[in-house]
């Protein structure tokens, strides 16, 4: 159960567990500053598949059998899943996932969607309805820039606003206990130094073998207490080559809701995470939250910014994707959370809505963006 | 609240409502067997926008606007909205609905989208986290036929098993309370008439000018009092033009699931009504339930089937598309329910799961079907 609080927020009278999660992807993700956290880096963006969609289809289902085996669940005990990616039609789910046989509920948010798809989870079991819910997303960079801009052949320029898609998935496997021990994915020597003290804390132990590393927790990496549901926010914006100033206002919005809803402030956070504004959008929500009388500088960090080194990795104002905030959730901001390092952090991951048949067109590229409440569980 | 049940299914301990609805279609659904009960018919499927996709958004926002007139529901008071359509990255939605401000999950199921939103819509509201929920969905043909097939000017040959995608929206309030009377739509006189008795039960009054009808509803519509959640399923079928063939076997899963889930037989539903099968993928589904031990032959009802004549109106197979479940849900199957000439049915939208791109890579069509109890207030 939950309350409803203020306009647009929730509050969880009882915490979800994030129990175990997983992140794949692609090499270039992999070369990057967080490339050593994630489970699973390709050698190759086509990882053995046919096409750039196979590939993201791929990512997923990768994604979904090690956070599956890192909670030690297996697919027939998850109620629910819920999941989607930016595809049209969402096909990178529909052929990543089915063959888990889990009922679906497929979702749509653009690069929001890894923050929806955990609010929904979370709503699931918070009511009583779902014990064990599996939320992931993907994107793929091929895939992407295809589907909204132009095929990678015809080599066009990108100006510096532009962002990266992410090529990765993040999966997230939620609980109503802290009973992510166990499953194929730990080590009996790990096993055995848990405890009943230990219930609830989380052990790490990271082994990379024939460049594929691996990440094992026992138990609950963290906690969602806190949801704040955003709305579509246009402030007229048609440039796709620069999304992170489409979305800004919409991480703006979802932002000033969230703290009058839950009665907080900047200062309340260790960290108020942003998916994938990048460094043009940065500077656009911080302004805009100045505007409004907040100042988020200290605590502000986008997944977009944190996954690339933009000099180096030649990716102009950061990454993208719904990839982007689900991978970097899983890989870093969980880890912290999990360490003990930060001990509350607002994870807001935030879309684009627009397709290439509405840029065509002529329409503004709309934003949304929804935002969840993590704690971390040790004391 | 509600409990899990077996394997997909979710019972409501506490009914969720539906207190108002509304469907908007085009000239041809306004033409066809059910014309009379629309809300609203459109003189032309551009409905005065310049694109399909503006068309498309436009009948989302009006099926908006009459639902929450009919049920007396400011949209400031309106707590989430759950919605979605089939174009690429949900564009019909996205331009749609965001000027009403409401806090927004975008779903995606294909066509069984009418059914996702209504399960999750009931769910938020059942689980305690909201009060007022609004679930809308839409497919229009131009905008459908150019998203996954072949541009209207190309003139292409659409064989016997092809269906008609329809052009609508339903829109659809849900409550935790049957509190659906007053509001701006419904007249004085309609108003005086509810008594006290009355109340929880619903007076419909029709009136026709100028082309437009409108249906009032003083209170409750239906209940929602169970969800079955469907699974992709794929029988490898791969013919874009033979949707009901692609359908059937996800519908017969969900089916058969939610039979032995709520421990159910046909004969507990006055209609087991699929979303858009047709005439191809009703044979279909009543020959794999009878395969399972299930004879549903007269209880089966398919929207898609109702909602056109189809030697008269040329559509062959049926009707199809998000829409076609959502308008005759709203105009059809309620109008039942409130008048308690069906006491309780299964209603069960089903989904075909391709884009052009996952289908000129060659692959099958897999499909996904929501099933939701609906039972009638009248006693």
């Amino acid at each position: 159960m939950g309350k409803h609080l203020g306009k647009s927020s929730i509050q969880l009278d009882e915490p979800v567990y994030i129990i175990g999660s997983a992140s794949v992807v692609g090499k270039k993700e992999g070369e990057g500053p967080l490339g050593l956290l994630f489970d699973m880096v390709g050698e190759d963006d086509l990882f053995g598949c046919e096409t750039w969609e196979e590939a993201e289809s791929s990512l997923q289902k990768d994604a979904v059998y090690l956070a599956l085996g890192k909670a030690g669940v297996k697919a027939e005990n998850v109620d629910f899943m819920f999941a989607g990616d930016l595809l049209g039609q969402s096909i990178a789910t529909s052929f990543g996932i089915a063959s888990y046989g889990i009922p679906l509920f497929g979702v749509y948010g653009a690069c929001s969607t890894c923050g929806e798809s955990l609010a929904l989870g979370a709503l699931a079991i918070s009511g009583g309805f779902a014990e064990k819910a599996l939320c992931v997303t993907s994107s793929h960079f091929a895939s992407a820039e295809k589907e909204f801009r132009f095929p990678l052949d015809y080599g066009n320029q990108r100006p510096l606003s532009a962002t990266w898609t992410v090529t990765g998935s993040g999966a997230f496997v939620l609980s109503n206990k802290m009973d992510g021990k166990g499953g194929e994915f730990i080590p009996a020597s790990a096993t055995s130094q848990n405890d009943t003290e230990n219930q609830g804390m989380t052990e790490v132990s990271t082994g990379v073998s024939g460049g594929k590393k691996t990440q094992m927790s026992k138990s609950v990496r963290a906690q969602i207490t806190g949801i704040t549901v955003g709305k579509i926010t246009d402030f007229g914006v048609k440039d796709s080559m620069n999304m992170g100033a489409c979305m800004a206002p919409a991480s703006a919005s979802t932002l000033e809701q969230h703290f009058i809803d839950f009665n907080s402030q900047p200062e309340d956070y260790d960290k108020i995470i942003t998916g994938d504004l990048g460094m043009v959008g940065q500077r656009a929500l911080i302004d805009l939250m100045r505007e409004r009388g907040y100042d988020i500088s200290a605590q502000h960090m986008d997944c977009g910014i944190e996954i690339f080194d933009a000099q180096s990795q030649d990716t102009h104002a950061g990454g993208s994707g719904c990839g982007c905030s689900a991978v970097t959730l899983s890989a870093y901001i969980l880890k912290q959370l999990e360490e003990g390092n930060w001990k509350k952090v607002l994870f807001m991951p935030t879309g684009a809505l627009l397709s290439k048949t509405s840029y065509n067109e002529g329409k503004s590229v709309p934003g949304i963006a929804h935002a969840i409440v993590l704690e971390s569980i040790t004391v």
